[in-house]
């Protein structure tokens, strides 16, 4: 009996990959580098489908109908590369090499380049969801080209999440599109946690609300334009209560977050994309500070905060959903405007609509919200911003006063809320007439010559400020 | 007659350098790639010193005394490669090559570790100041082995710029040590303007105070704490009037600046350290923000404001002078904690006082407070933040209720402050007892069992969330 694909790669990913392909009633060969795993698998969940045992790679390979699909499930990095090194020999062209693992977009681009020179296809995927999603129906994003995509897509579809019954699945674009489309997945993701914490830290030192008691405010938020898996999970986290102390869980965990991996790898994109993600940076930055706990202990003692004394707004806790919500909406709209930058870098024809369609489902970030993010790119008329497609610019625009209120209350009560802020800076930034770059640009003229340009001509001045201050027009040559 | 040094690419920066150095006594072999810059340079320059015009790198190398020095003045990237290249198979063990251009310094780490291969010396040098700097006394920040620095420091020392007498010119540390300092230098610059961009438009839209008057203003200020480079030239910039239009200048310039470059490169550098440099980041993002002008003109229309209608600050002038000194002092506390974490990251033994030191004169961000900071670091003694040293723990502890007072009534006047805001969140984050990054670890065990730590017990504990939620000790794998 040939496989229809082999997984090589049997830690949790790969394995519960696996059985949800044999669960779907593919045949599913598998391998692994020690046997132990292989066998493990087969023993646990072997009758769960169809299930080929293979020892070696060409085994692996030989087990495989035509063309030959084989999903790499290893540890993102030179791992990736050095199965794909052994595996391509033994390969044919027109099959195809699959990474499901968290590769950086620019490894697969470099991957899909050389193996499309061996007229292999290199197909790269982002899969969000986690362990339990890799078994039950993940979101998924895969890159490659659209040939490649006929084979694999109905496969991947049929495993992944469902929203109202559609596969959280779709043909992302070429090359590294699928990994970077997941990159941003994973920046939003910071972003919507550490929102939810600055939430939770101005209900909690702000309004003095304990865990217990935000956890039914979370869990009523959860029902309204709020409502997403880490809404629902937070009231479940901030409810538990630790056994051991009989304090809230919250309480007992150590408040240090790390940042390496894909949070950090879209603040680095962005800035190479020349798109301003503040939030998402803000996010990524809010944990390296938490981490820098010798810093920390040090600051506590030594920096006074001279709060002011400010009454709470009247209604705290509806103020706080809607800087959360606004917060969030921005973070969105600066991830999307990341993909749109994105797409005209990398010739990517990425389709806004479709990527918000398939985060409806089975990824970390799901939530209510993108079946609204879908409808407003589903038309021909996209929106050049998140915020600025009417549904989005009403929705912010009720939040406006409340997140004003809420950001200065914050200051005054000395509550950090990093993102909460910069996403209302990224706001008026976003709709203010003058911007004092217009000064900035005034400065680089007088000590480094960058030039500037006019509101009123075209062309590149210069003003000779060392001199006579007379303006001429002039190149930036730095 | 043997030069002692020669110069390889002779535009702006290349000319001037060769010129200091011929006005401080050496002999400078020139080159260009076309003769015609070498002989521009000589018709007008010619009498300044003694120089040697040569026609090809042979020459150029001919001309030179043993050990040779050739420092290359050409664009980063790719064109240092190629001239590295023709250069390096015309030169002796123990030659010297010297890259005064403003090169990543991961590149230079690269040359750096090649040269050395064919025993020679490598000098990747940060050079501030601009082109009057260069031709005058720049801010020079050389890296490579100390042996180099030997034969070359003492002429980098001569024609750098002086602090009372002292050179603005250390040697920093091995291969890549000096661009490095040299990018993070420039993006505090980066913060710099920006604070003083915010500092500008508070003023004017939030007090109505008109750029001439605010020229006076700043001018004050800069008898300061802020005396400082920068604040002078903001002075000028806001004092000059358009020619041709009779209106403020900084009003007819287009408000768009650009961010590539070695802004963006301190905050990706930022972000594979793990160091919080956030204000660095929002300045890089605002100017990012500030060149979409196409969403700008669409946000302008459709995005409401929403403004609350609040009392000014009795004093706010004083108050917007102390956010901007509170502000400034975060970008260089969350500049320096980069250089240590590089310095732990790439071996360097860096010396954030001679660093300070050396930006005290020639440099872009030359400022009083440079010599304070150098204060701050010279003792055996060092703060593990700069805000914890004595001296600037009092310094922002004044500023802290001003600081408040107008991030608050920035963020209800609409006027957007990035860096303000992203500067005070930063401090009280690093001030405050427990951060949500607690319950963001909950989350992240939650969704993906990525394990958390407890405050109360060492190891590494994960919650069977999906089942009875007993804690078990756990790895994460992820």
């Amino acid at each position: 009996m040939s496989a229809q694909i082999g997984v090589t790669g049997l830690a949790v990913m790969g394995a519960n990959l696996a059985r949800n392909l044999a669960r779907n009633g593919y045949t599913v060969a598998l391998h692994n580098r020690s046997t132990e795993k292989t066998d493990a698998l087969l023993a646990d969940h072997g009758d769960e489908g169809d299930f080929v045992r293979t020892e070696t790679l060409q085994e692996l390979v030989d087990s495989l109908e035509k063309p030959r699909r084989v999903l790499i499930m290893v540890k993102a990095g030179a791992p990736v590369d050095s199965v794909i090194d052994q595996l391509t020999p033994l390969l044919e062209p027109g099959d195809i090499v699959i990474d499901g693992g968290n590769s950086h977009f620019e490894h697969t681009r470099r991957r899909e380049a050389a193996l499309s020179q061996q007229d292999l296809h290199f197909v790269g995927v982002g899969v969000s969801g986690g362990e339990e999603g890799a078994l039950l129906g993940p979101s998924i994003m895969p890159g490659g080209s659209r040939e490649s995509y006929d084979s694999v897509g109905p496969m991947l579809e049929k495993i992944s999440a469902k929203y109202n019954g559609e596969p959280c699945c779709r043909w992302i674009g070429t090359d590294g599109a699928g990994h970077f489309v997941k990159m941003v997945h994973n920046g939003i993701e910071y972003a919507d946690m550490q929102v939810i914490g600055e939430a939770f830290d101005l209900l909690r030192s702000g309004a003095g609300i304990e865990p217990a008691d935000q956890a039914k405010i979370f869990a009523n938020w959860n029902t309204g334009t709020l409502s997403s898996y880490l809404i629902e999970i937070t009231a479940e986290v901030l409810g538990h209560t630790d056994e051991k102390t009989g304090k809230p869980f919250v309480d007992v965990v150590v408040d240090a977050a790390g940042q390496k991996g894909t949070g950090r790898w879209t603040v680095v994109s962005a800035l190479e994309l020349g798109s301003p993600t503040s939030g998402i940076a803000e996010s990524v930055f809010a944990r390296a500070l938490s981490s820098q706990q010798d810093q920390r202990l040090l600051a506590q003692e030594a920096l006074p905060g001279h709060e002011a004394s400010v009454e709470l707004p009247e209604d705290f806790v509806e103020d706080v959903r809607l800087a959360l919500y606004a917060s969030k909406l921005v973070s969105y709209a600066q991830g999307i405007d990341m993909l749109t930058a994105a797409a005209a870098e990398y010739g990517w024809d990425l389709k806004l609509d479709e990527i918000a369609s398939l985060w409806r489902a089975g990824c970390i970030i799901r939530a209510e919200l993108l079946d609204d993010i879908m409808k407003a790119y589903a038309g021909q008329d996209r929106p050049a911003n998140l915020l600025l497609a009417p549904a989005f610019t009403e929705a912010i625009a009720g939040a406006v006063p409340a997140w004003r209120r809420v950001v200065a209350t914050a200051v005054q009560l000395g509550i950090p809320v990093p993102v909460f802020s910069a996403s209302l800076a990224y706001y008026d930034g976003l709709r203010r007439e003058r911007l004092p770059a217009a000064l900035t640009q005034g400065l680089r003229d007088l000590f480094g010559a960058h030039t500037y340009n006019r509101v009123d001509t075209e062309g590149t001045f210069h003003t000779m400020w060392g001199a006579d201050r007379a303006e001429v027009e002039g190149v930036d040559t730095h």
